[in-house]
């Protein structure tokens, strides 16, 4: 298990496929951990074949990640399964709704995260792509996903061919709070923040993104009040659009 | 990791306390794991106060998984740390949205997942209490949290005082799609479902609620379309009241 101290995500992956009987015990892993009322509320499609990936790659900004990748697995909340069973029951289901779809939601994100525990643990690279958010309908459309349905994570899978370093984390203190939320007064954001700011390679990103500090680059590039706002508005749409 | 093979939520634990010299090296796993732009967009706050606990126990409704638990603790997605961090570096933050709470949420499952998997390999047993999304309003007075602050999955954790079975779980094939969503037919569903309607505790659950079968008693009892529909309301505007 010391892995989990000295994981990293992995973007560059080695050609090789990853098979259905090294997958299997891992889903099998995944899907033991938390559900809500055991009601197992996802759905995973597997990314394999070379149409189909490319079909899927725009969604994914055909991001170094998304296309060095032999497979990805798209983790999706799904509550057409289980509805579909109450309805062949003659029982009434109301989980087209929001509370639903955050139940279905977070078990997702469970099954997903044991699922890259156990794919690590077996020597396999994985890397979330942070673009399903972005772009859910044109996901749902290439891999077909029916109403009640929605991807949450995508993985990236394969055999690293790389071997980076540890990204910086943030103190724990900064994290755990006791008993009550301790909000941080500016003296404990310069501090928690500091490590990040002093390192090498966040310097370098600051200055070739001609910007004052590392914060600007995250507000003015990569994750702008623009474009955080035109996905909110996409993926609220296509919430909704599923029938949540 | 055969834990993950075999692991089972804990509801009943010993009086001892977890010690944060026996929690600190799981937060420092749980915070190792993905997380978007390496935000980490999560806070976490550890309820062990025995007035905290009695304040909280109503937003867990008073569950045995809580009652039982010698600490509970409460995994938030936060955007308020990070936009602190922005608006001290003269940057303009715009994470006040859905996108921005969808990246947060995710995160913070992913911290609260890993650190379930390093807990239990560690002999803890953990429960997620899904009341969490029920009553996001109380936990939040209570622990009180600032705006861009949600919580989003809470944990009994402790040392184990039982030992049950595995819970039943669907067949793999029944959850994995292979390059796009392959709806279930009518046939596909009293497959998928045979063996968890067949377990001699399910068919117990059926009689004890007087109910046809065991999908009644998921929509008549356990997770009733008027509850969904009361707590998504409640969800959805607390999300907004945060700032979301």
């Amino acid at each position: 298990m010391d892995t989990l101290k000295t994981r990293r995500s992995i973007r560059k992956f080695k050609a090789d496929e990853v098979s259905d009987e090294v997958l299997n015990p891992l889903f099998e892993k995944a899907f033991r951990s938390s559900t809500t009322g055991n009601m197992q509320l996802y759905s995973v499609v597997i990314t394999r074949d070379k149409a189909q990936k490319e079909k899927l790659a725009p969604a994914h900004f055909n991001q170094p990640a998304y296309a060095n990748a032999p497979m990805v697995i798209t983790f999706c909340a799904d509550f057409n399964r289980f509805t579909k069973w109450c309805e062949q029951r003659n029982a009434t289901p109301g989980y087209d709704n929001a509370e639903s779809f955050a139940c279905a939601a977070i078990d997702t994100v469970i099954a997903a995260q044991t699922f890259c525990v156990a794919a690590e643990e077996a020597g396999l690279g994985i890397c979330y792509l942070g673009t399903t958010t972005y772009n859910p309908d044109q996901i749902a459309e290439v891999l077909q996903l029916p109403k009640l349905v929605v991807p949450i994570v995508t993985l990236s899978v394969g055999y690293p061919a790389e071997d980076p370093q540890c990204s910086d984390r943030l103190p724990i203190s900064a994290i755990v709070h006791q008993e009550v939320y301790k909000d941080y007064a500016p003296a404990d954001i310069d501090r928690i923040f500091a490590e990040k700011e002093s390192l090498k390679e966040n310097q370098q990103f600051v200055s070739e993104n001609q910007k004052e500090n590392l914060a600007q680059v995250f507000t003015d590039i990569r994750y702008t009040k623009k474009d955080m706002e035109f996905f909110s508005q996409k993926l609220m749409d296509f919430i909704r659009k599923q029938g949540f």
